[in-house]
């Protein structure tokens, strides 16, 4: 890419989709981002920007200044330019916001004024309202009179007077519908409107259980102050999802892929720290038994296996807990079903795999004890780790700790404990 | 839940949507999701199952007769049908289609044609098509003639005398333009149709990258075979967003997270016993050096930490890798750069924790040897790592092995054999 001429590439861009230029940026490393950024046509790069993910777009967005930006963000929604904004310093969203036009600004402001993560912070202000007594036929007339309707319009919001949500006018039953009837009769007041305030998680949640593509946004007093469809809940689906799998790895699930080094390796730095603190902490463990290690060297070699066997049944555990809690499964009426369940599969598998080892390990050291020091101990380790990997999620989310992201760490601290201290301790006590 | 009588819990269950009581049962253990299950209102049965996700639902299905069955899957839609239909045994699934009626079983059937995890798999047949020599009044008399519109239409489908596809009519755009118009001049043909064999995985990226909510399908002919709403979209989202989490612990996403004590262990089993095969090759490492172990044991003591340190930096490389190849970022023109970045931000990180922990064993055992023996091993277990989380997803995938099931297991058989290797060897060459 860097070899070709610009302006061939340039050309190959402007036959891409906005979305597909987003994609290309964000599977570039940082060096080729600017120069690609940099032969994107001016009238899509509003576009691109929106499909980026926040931490690519920070990047693109610094090499800016005000007059660039407001340019860019013209004709974008009102929750899209909300959401780049929240990305800016202080200061430079004020600048931005300040060179808007009137109505624009008042309409990014309204969103603005709501949390990034609520409902207020994903909806977009591109709502079409009707009145409950006009008759469909007036209905269908008003529409008309529009060039084009917003971008996902699949109903129409039904608001009295006071801009008060009453329900949906769905566009199927507008286009089925005898139009003499009035707007009263056919109003769908099935789906509840979203409260502004509502956590955009749980936005998610409704919209995947109901199937929604559009739903109202209202107020503290019930009046209807936006919508929110469906293509920006598929995103926070993704990241919800995304943010499990991250967290248990230390990372953010807005990671960008092709960070630069120095980044990336500032933010991995503390999570290595805080590894090394729960290492130590096992290697001091072991070193209590250090007598018994200088007695017995067959102790050092089979440590690691009551330790890591631990580890795979705790983590087993955790992910299928940390899953379920993020999909709303879990609370406190089945943890105690869950709790037995979970501890019953790691008797069964304890018992299975430690004799397993013990016998291999009889014959490979031709000493029984150490077989029975193994067995012992790969048990006690394994149900410890089992019980650790469903409590300690619950637990940490009570204390309003992220339990996808200290539950990993807290379970190894857990496993490499109890797995060398009761290997060695066992071991002392047996051939002390 | 089981000391209240059948009649309350019927009750309440009767003011749950068919959404919350399949939330609810996904949420119990198995005796009582049993019981729930037939304290159901009949009308509902079908839209219960159909929101549930495989597992759960062939275990209810398992308690069911073939005419119990069919009258369940009455009134669903044939894609949806379809997913319950693949579960079954063959032998039952050929009953349930000769108890449907002809039009059923048709429709179903059709969509049974196509591979569960393909684009014929997931669509329905409810599709709405008009020929485009029509003009919008025609088309808006011959929509009113319907009761209703199938759920989530937002567009009807502009196909030829041949059924072929030719683009889309968004409701929308019906309802803002002149009625003498005809289809022809006002159609979209933006939206490329998906051919019904592209696996799922690629259509949910298509909807994720144009907001799509509906899309046509087609046959080998072009011709319009169905339509995806995404609805189903959104569940293979969520399915492929869990898969990368859920396989890391050698879990299937479609996991059931309250499956009884015997099935769960079972499942875990085989990945417990794998993971015994690497611990097992990790000791045979430590096993080569025996006789420094017995000269030093505070070798014994610090061997976990390079190992350990080795594993975490080596699985936040791996997350990013396969997070990144599941959103289709990864591809061989960018491999390059993101190893040379990972190896980077390694050394990086390397060289800050290998020179802290240096000094800590220095203080602890009072010996510069040992201080310096684990600051080298740790760099190259940290840098080692590094790469291995880079290079095995991305040679897993070459070989067609999913690399976020096997990614784990064959990250830490490196990071274990490397760190201990590295540390026991220098280890022996300083004090031998």
């Amino acid at each position: 890419l860097d070899s070709g001429t610009g302006r061939e590439v340039r050309r190959m861009l402007s036959t891409l989709t906005p979305q597909s230029i987003a994609q290309l940026l964000e599977s570039s490393p940082p060096r080729i981002r600017q120069v690609l950024w940099k032969l994107i046509d001016k009238d899509v790069e509003g576009e691109v920007l929106q499909e980026l993910t926040d931490e690519v777009r920070s990047q693109i967005l610094a090499t800016m200044d005000t007059e660039e930006m407001v340019a860019v963000m013209e004709g974008l929604d009102a929750d899209d330019v909300a959401d780049i904004l929240q990305d800016l310093p202080e200061r430079v969203m004020a600048e931005v916001l300040s060179a808007m036009s009137a109505t624009d600004r008042r309409r990014v402001e309204s969103v603005l004024a709501y949390d990034e993560e609520t409902a207020g912070g994903l909806m977009d202000t591109d709502t079409i309202s009707v009145r409950p007594n006009l008759t469909l036929d007036v209905v269908l007339r008003y529409l008309r009179r529009h060039e084009q309707l917003p971008e996902s319009t699949d109903s129409l919001f039904v608001v009295n007077r006071q801009g008060q949500y009453i329900g949906l006018l769905p566009l199927a039953k507008l286009l089925t519908t005898d139009p003499a009837v009035t707007v009263r009769e056919v109003v769908n007041t099935d789906v509840e409107p979203i409260p502004a305030d509502m956590p955009d998680t749980e936005v998610a949640r409704l919209f995947e259980k109901y199937d929604w593509i559009t739903a109202p946004v209202v107020d503290e007093n019930n009046r209807l102050v936006g919508r929110i469809t469906i293509d920006d809940v598929v995103d926070v689906i993704r990241e919800g999802a995304d943010h499990s799998l991250m967290s248990l790895a230390g990372l953010d699930e807005e990671e960008d892929t092709f960070a630069p080094v120095r980044r990336t390796a500032r933010r991995r730095a503390l999570w290595l720290g805080i590894n090394l603190l729960t290492a130590l902490l096992a290697s001091w463990v072991i070193s209590l038994f250090q007598g018994t290690l200088d007695k017995v060297v067959a102790l050092a070699i089979l440590m690691p296996i009551v330790a890591s066997m631990g580890g795979v049944a705790g983590s087993q555990t955790l992910t299928v807990v940390i899953r379920g809690m993020a999909l709303g499964q879990i609370g406190r009426s089945n943890l105690g079903w869950l709790m037995s369940r979970e501890l019953g599969s790691a008797i069964l598998n304890a018992l299975l795999w430690s004799v397993v080892m013990g016998v291999i390990a009889g014959l490979w050291f031709g000493d029984q004890r150490i077989a029975i020091i193994i067995i012992a101990a790969m048990v006690i380790n394994l149900v410890t780790a089992a019980l650790a990997g469903a409590v300690l999620p619950v637990a940490l989310r009570a204390m309003r700790i992220d339990p996808a992201l200290a539950g990993g760490v807290a379970l190894t601290t857990v496993t490499d404990v109890v797995g060398f201290m009761s290997f060695l301790g066992l071991a002392t006590w047996y051939y002390g």
